[in-house]
């Protein structure tokens, strides 16, 4: 049992849009246990609207196409579906009348084009489309489901919540599909592998890295499920025994919604001060709705000016360390710290690039430090040469390092 | 001439994340004038990896396959090709070299599962990943032209710009089109049409909207590249004439680098007050290489207290006209450029969401001030309801405002 999606429009092909729809309809489909075993896009083209017609019905049980059923002389997926399937166009009335009633709700005389829309291929089911003027179209044959689906996201969408989601859910298909994400910071991909590598059920685990860390995805299909909930949960619990502090939420969670919750859990209020981030750690704590409960102030000390001014660090320290130094980045997060008189505080200092390296500080360093009411330290990290790639890899381990400051020592896997 | 790309992970099946890659290569292989015919994605299954393969060899003169090319378990894309070209898996000691130096770059020992990476195919060129540990991989085979790249799209765009796009541009494939994008801000999508609707060659044009306004997207392709170029810059200065004061930039422009290179141009520098952009504006001036010839300082201002301290807005100010009201955008943008002793200043006050809004002050309100030497003034807007987009969307007003405020008087268009 698999299904195959086929999105049909030039402005894909050509990179104009991103392609959505496919990725919706794939978590969807898996929600009720339908894996989608194979996305196809092409342009507005009978000949290849036709391969890949004819491809999908080959190898899937279930076909999703979205796109070309507008009204206009591009879009042609309903018309190579019916000679493809020998049904003859035949209007329908109840179509008509529907999108009729449409335009006369908006004031608008319903232009002729639109009565296209309203051919319907002989046996073919038309879906109510609430949301727009082409119906869904719905073929079985063979115990193969077809659906035509517009290429619109929100008629997409909703024609697949309302008519195609039943549909496949009254016919039995499927088995239960049961995911669920671990999201790790720290620790590269193949020092993670390492650590998994001869885990049962290895098949269910997928590594996602990006800018973040490694997301560990985990993956299960199966009969029953309560079965399949619990061998998730089994399979999650050793994942996180081997992570241990590398480990900083599950699901959805980010890194900054974490430490958000950790401060709210203490009562604690938090600082920051940054130079090579440039406030990029102060937007994405403020991303997190509610930080106003936790977040004091961030100052954006760019200039070494700043860095005095603001945040008291002494003159002959930046010109004895550099601004780029560990003692720095410790001035700084005492400094705002103790002036905005909050419960800890974080400050970062490095060369961001791609200008600025020497031989011995080169681009991509960065000293970062924590300090509370007990103890200030800092940390150094050696990122690569891209800008801003150096940004978002400096505020996740930034933001790592007051997670791991924020943990109870007794309940805390490894150092830091 | 036309391509096909296959992308390759169970995550783009699952639709845990969307495939953005497919889009950015066709729109890269346009511009050099091949037109992307098929996009085809199927998971991490060996035999479905072979079937798209074999697919892709008998319909394309270009396949561009991304994903699978990590070191765990479950990146297969190198082995299928090696088994369906029948070429054996080689150590590239230059290859593992790279590897082994990325690493110890960052003080880390190199995993022994990285080894994998630098396995290549007989016969194969490995293009190097600056920005990764798998090296590309490109065959030339009868005429057509196979690439192996990483999944990572950082690593996917850096291999394509660097090494694919001119490979292909050598061996002389596709026919000139070119492209050209002009950037506006602060005008919707249905208001820019009507400006531009009766322009000839309407076809050539896409509106563009997104999150920093609707960029207009110039696509022309011909049989002689001067024709072409001749073509779309008479389109362009058409365009510029009837945009106006709305146009803030051309081509891959970021409204941050315009302002950067205007204050430049000065010799000014500025200073930015932010709450609820919470750092968001910091961050995207400081995205610009160079921003610290320009950028003093930024103050993230998320309490009343902070503004109080660090910006000098009066207490009772705050108390009468609340935290946001123009009174207190123009406080903390004059507050902030004395203080930092800069030319000039940006300060935002707003409510972001969702949370906090009233009948008076809903969701979305935002004041912003500009201040310089010779003024101060401040501009009410009101965004919508969801937290993430107001903060960008205020950003980008937020750093339109001081575009205008530096145009001198005499070139600028209209009035604010």
């Amino acid at each position: 049992m698999n299904a195959e999606v086929i999105t049909i429009g030039n402005e894909i092909l050509s990179g104009r849009i991103v392609d959505s729809n496919s990725a919706f309809i794939g978590a969807r489909l898996s929600g009720i246990g339908i894996p989608l075993a194979w996305i196809t896009s092409v342009g507005d083209d009978r000949d290849r609207i036709a391969q890949a017609f004819e491809q999908a019905m080959a190898r899937a049980d279930v076909v999703l196409v979205t796109g070309g059923l507008g009204p206009t002389h591009d879009d042609m997926t309903k018309h190579v579906f019916a000679e493809l399937f020998g049904r003859k166009l035949v209007l329908n009335e109840e179509v008509l009348e529907r999108v009729r009633e449409r335009f006369a709700h908006r004031g608008i005389e319903m232009p002729s084009s639109n009565v296209d829309q309203a051919m319907v291929p002989e046996g073919v089911e038309a879906l109510e489309n609430q949301w727009g003027t082409a119906p869904g179209l719905h073929l079985e044959e063979a115990g193969k489901h077809v659906f035509l689906l517009p290429g619109v996201p929100r008629e997409m969408k909703g024609l697949l919540e309302q008519c195609v989601l039943p549909i496949l859910e009254r016919a039995g298909f499927g088995r239960p599909i049961l995911q669920h994400t671990l999201r790790t910071t720290g620790i590269s991909e193949s020092a993670l592998y390492e650590r998994l590598r001869n885990l049962p059920d290895m098949a269910c685990l997928a590594f996602l890295p990006g800018l973040t860390g490694v997301d560990l995805h985990i993956t299960v299909q199966g009969d029953e499920e309560t079965a399949v909930r619990g061998q998730i949960e089994t399979m999650a619990a050793e994942i996180r025994e081997r992570v241990g502090e590398f480990l900083y939420g599950e699901g959805d969670q980010t890194i900054e919604a974490v430490v958000g919750e950790m401060l709210m859990a203490k009562s604690w209020r938090m600082a920051v001060a940054e130079s090579c981030t440039g406030g990029l750690i102060a937007s994405r704590i403020t991303d997190v709705p509610g930080s106003s409960n936790y977040f004091e102030r961030g100052i954006v000390a760019y200039s070494n000016r700043a860095k005095v001014a603001l945040l008291g660090v002494p003159e002959d320290l930046i010109a004895a360390q550099g601004a780029v130094s560990a003692p720095v980045a410790e001035a700084m997060a005492e400094g705002v710290r103790v002036r905005s008189n909050v419960d800890i505080s974080l400050s970062v200092t490095g060369i961001a690039g791609p200008a600025g390296g020497t031989e011995e500080k080169p681009v991509g360093l960065v000293f970062m430090g924590v300090s509370t009411a007990e103890k200030t330290f800092s940390k150094k990290f050696q990122f690569g040469n891209e800008r801003w790639v150096n940004k978002q890899r400096t505020a996740q381990a930034g933001l790592d390092l007051v997670r791991r400051a924020l943990v109870e020592p007794a309940a805390q896997g490894g150092g830091i």
